[in-house]
Formats: C-alpha cells, structure tokens, sequence
C-alpha cells in the first residue's frame, strides 16, 4: 500500500514536514492562511488519509465507545445497538460492537482487546461473575456505564428499569381470575435483572401456590420444554416468561401440545418478540423503553468521558405492560 | 491512569528497556531464560498492559475484522454478525461491527473510521452507489470479501447465494394452482440480489398476469399496506415478499383485513423470521444458508489477508424453500 506522507505533501508544498503536521492537525502555528490553504489543498488532492492510530496515540481521544451486549443475536440487544450506534453518531461517536454470549471469560477478551485498542469508554451489559472485570476498569478510571444489569455492591453508573415491579404488575394480571397455581419459567442467572423479576413474581403470587423453573443458556429448546412438562404436570393455570427468547421456545412447545391459550393456561412474558403478535392468541408482554435506555445510556457515558470526575448514579426507567389476549381469561 | 511503563520493569529487573522490549515482544535477543521469567514475572505483578496501538503500529496487524451490515437490528444480519464472530474468534480474530443503514454515506463513514484503525480486512454487505468505495479499497490493496449483495461489474470476492433460481422456485410452487394473477412485494433497490429476486418472480410466473410493487427503506409499514391495497385492487391470488421485514409488515395488514391466508391469498417470502411459524397459517419461506455464507466470507477473507495475491472469486450458496401452509391452496 503506497502512503502519502506529511513529507511527500511537504515537499509539494515546499515547506517543512512540521509545518505540514500543524496545519493538518489544527494545531496554532504562523502559517499565513494562503499557505494553509495551499496545504490543505495538496493533502487532498494527494489522497492523503492521516494515520489515525499515529494520532490518537497523541490526543489520546478516538471518540469510539466499545458497546458489549449478551448476544448480538438477541431482537432486546441488536435493537439497542442500533438505538446507542443512532445516538453515538449524533456526538460524532463511533460504536464498536461485540456479544459476550454471557460468558464471563468472552466479556474480558473483550474488554482487554477494546481498552487496548484506547477506546474513550464502555456500555456493558455485564455477565455473572463479571464484578472484577468492571472494578479493574475503575481501577483504570475508564469511563463506562453498565446497562440492563448491574451489581448493587458496586457503585457505579447504570441504566436498568423496574425489573420488580413491572414484573409484580404483570403477575398481578395474570391471576386476577383467581387460578390456583402459577408458573414461571426463568434463567439459571443470579444478576439483579433477573433475580428481581422471580422476586416480583414471589410478590404478586404469594397468594397462590406458585412454582419456578431455571432453565440454562445453552440448549434452551430442550431445557425450556422439560420445564414446562414440570409446570404442567403440577396443572399451573398460569405461565410467567422472564425474556422473550424463553417465552418463544415455550410458545412453540404449547402449540405442538396443543394447549389452548389462554383458555387453558393464561400467559405473558417480559420483552418483545416479532412472534407474539402472531400467535393465535396474541402474547401480552412487558415492553422496556429500549430507546430510552440506549440512549440515557450513551448521554451518561459522555458525560463521564467529559466530566471524569462526576457522581456514579443509578436510572431505573420506566417498562410497560401491554396487555392482550393470551393473559385474558 | 497511571500506566506501568517498560521502563518500571526494566528498573525493577535490573536490566535495560530494550532487553525488556525484546522478551515482552517475544523478539530474538541473547537473554538467559531465568532472565526471561524473570522479566515476565515482574510485568505480570506490576499488571503491565502492552499499548496495542503502539504495538500494531510496529507489526502492521491487529487481528480485527470490520463487519459492515445494511442493519443490525434485522435478525437477517445480526444473526450473519453472531456467525461471523463467532468462526472469527476461533482465528484469534475480534470482529468490530457497524451498519450503513442502507445509506452509501454511512457505508464510507465506517470504511474510513475502520480502515484507518487498520483493520487487517472487511466483510461487507455493500449498499446501493457504493462501488466507488469498493474500488477505493481495492486501490489501497486492503482485503475484502463482499456478503449477500455485490457489483458484478467489479472483479471482487463475493458470498452470495442462488437468489434468481430459488425465488424462481418458490414462485412456482406459489403458482401450481393456477391462479391468474400474482403479485409481488420488493424494495427499491437496484443491487444484484434484489432485481435476481425480482428476475426469478418474473421468470416463473411470466404465463399468468404478475404485478411488481416496490417500497422504500424508510416507512416500511405505510409503505407496504399502499403496496399491499393496489395489488388487493388486481385481485392478485397469490403474493411474493422479497424479504422478512416486507413479509411482517404484510402479515401486520393481512391480519387487520381479516384476509384468509392461504384460500383467499396464498403467501410466500424470503429470509426467516420467528412471527412466520406462529402466523394462523405458518409461512413458506426461503432459507438462507446463514451459517455457511458467514463461514465462508470469514474464511475468504482470512485467505486474502494471508496471500494477498490470491484470485477473486464469487461463491454461489444454495438456498432451500420450506413449504408450510400459507402457501398451500
């Protein structure tokens, strides 16, 4: 690849290598405004493309931000990249992008390789177990903000909603029928997000008799089904998800049982999916404020970009139930 | 951020920065290996984090990919981007990742911003006016491979699949009743796969009346239900989506019209999406082989970036055609 130098420009433009740099790089030099121009118009018409990991390593800014999600595969993630990548470009920002496949050990590669390569600061979706990864950045005095999740006993800036009581909400509709039993199907996960939902539905249902089944992220067809034979075999009448990927999967096993919703079983889930509008009996669900969390997130990031040394703080925002058929019985 | 230094190592080794740079750097250097261990101990206690920029500027490699999507909110791409980065990973390679939202602007914003982070490579979705980039590249002897769309005026390395034959195929299938007329629902969008989409329509149903409506990228849902009300007005029997998001849309407007999906109108698309299994009448569609195209443009590009002066080539992908009921007459 044949570059264009500061020297090749120079020597067109008959000046020294160092007038060039200044002048290319805005920086205060006597140069009259004629031989700016004159240089300017060179670079250009040279093609000159400055080498821009030569000049970070000098201003020290890339106005990059390096964006970690769970599993870019997600409709809640990629939707909320887009949102924060919108916001960023808006700042003039660049987002570089990765999933962490909620593996503790792919989140640190990626955290190592996106610090090095001197990004200007973080949106995490933190995985378990992740805690030292997120004080090594303080530690660092990286900025970051955490969303979606966080750890309590850090203190830190995050963006997260009202896991609780959007969950205790929800819940509460589902059994206002009076059902004996009550199911929910969540993830073997012990962040807050997650915890929070199962503690929102032990609320709303302490009622009633109610039974919860943990399912891991691998092989979530399989383990999701085994679940709800369980469920089923203790005769819930009613069935709480706590994500869309998990009410998906057990949509599918419910339509191949052939059990009728919500005649049979009233469910809802939390977050959206394409597929729930599409059910014969449209899926009511928990809608989060994925622009506004993708994009307080990104503000809050900036601001401590900007402003080092500002108070960590918590945003819990505000989800909706949207209520529908298949919780109507 | 107060940074370990080689100097603070070399002091604490008792050696010279340079023997230091050499046995960090892994490079050829008369140094007993007790001194070696020694030196690499030390900077393991004091954390040392080599500067990656610094380093990439010496090796000229930084075993990063930049993948450009048309959107990574649609599951077509995000889930292409999970394929990639996960084969890439197995390389020792990150993927960095961003979307030109259809837009040849954004396409060059990104192109730039990740060229000049000296990318070793790209894998790229190409938007529509976006050639002049593509030959860019090519001057400036940087690999890559171009996925799912490409110029066929331009001697590149493209994935692709049998977009003409399998549309051509699904189509007819659509048609074996004998309906006398059909419609079909694209974009406007001049690139290769789409007008061979539009090209296997009109191949297979050219013995029957056959209406084309094409919509923009932005306002897909108003757009799509004036494109669905003018071929309701031809009293089209039969209807073809040129991808997932035209298809959702249509469902959306199909089920508010109370139209018998398939006795009044027999429906087909292309690409996947999880509301097409749960639609009343589950959707035929056609599946593309997502994990091979994302495997072979890895692999494509990783051959280029290892011999530069490799061929070019254009791989051709099957894709196949799940019948379900929505097209079943």
């Amino acid at each position: 690849m044949k570059k264009v130098s500061l020297k090749d420009i120079a020597k067109k433009a008959e000046v020294s290598t160092a007038t060039v740099s200044y002048v290319l790089g805005n920086k205060k030099c006597r140069v009259s405004e004629a031989t700016k121009e004159r240089i300017r118009a060179i670079a250009q018409e040279l093609n000159y493309q400055p080498n821009q990991i030569a000049q970070s390593l000098k201003s020290g800014k890339t106005y990059t931000i390096g964006l970690i999600v769970a599993d870019i595969s997600n409709p809640f993630f990629s939707n909320i990249a887009r949102v924060i990548e919108d916001e960023a470009a808006k700042f003039g920002y660049t987002v570089i992008f990765g999933s962490s496949d909620e593996s503790a050990e792919k989140s640190w590669k990626l955290i190592q390789f996106l610090k090095n390569r001197q990004v200007d600061g973080f949106i995490i979706v933190p995985t378990e177990n992740s805690e030292a990864q997120i004080e090594y950045l303080q530690e660092q005095k990286m900025p970051f903000v955490l969303l979606d999740r966080y750890f309590p006993q850090l203190n830190t800036t995050n963006v997260a909603i009202n896991n609780f009581e959007i969950a205790s909400e929800m819940v509460k509709d589902l059994i206002k029928t009076s059902p004996k039993k009550i199911g929910m199907i969540a993830y073997k996960n012990s962040l807050i997000h997650m915890e929070d939902r199962i503690g929102g539905f032990q609320e709303a249902s302490k009622s009633i008799e109610s039974f919860i089944e943990r399912v891991g992220f691998n092989a979530i067809e399989a383990e999701v089904e085994l679940a709800l034979e369980n469920l089923l075999q203790k005769k819930v009448e009613a069935l709480f998800f706590a994500t869309n990927s998990l009410a998906v999967a057990g949509l599918r096993v419910l339509q191949q049982k052939n059990i009728k919703i919500p005649n049979e079983i009233a469910i809802a889930s939390f977050d959206e999916s394409e597929a729930f509008e599409f059910f014969y009996s449209p899926v009511s669900y928990i809608q989060q404020p994925i622009n506004q969390m993708g994009t307080r997130a990104l503000q809050l990031l900036l601001n401590k970009v900007n402003t080092p040394e500002l108070q960590e703080k918590t945003e819990i925002l505000t989800a909706e139930c949207v209520f529908r058929k298949s919780s109507q019985r």
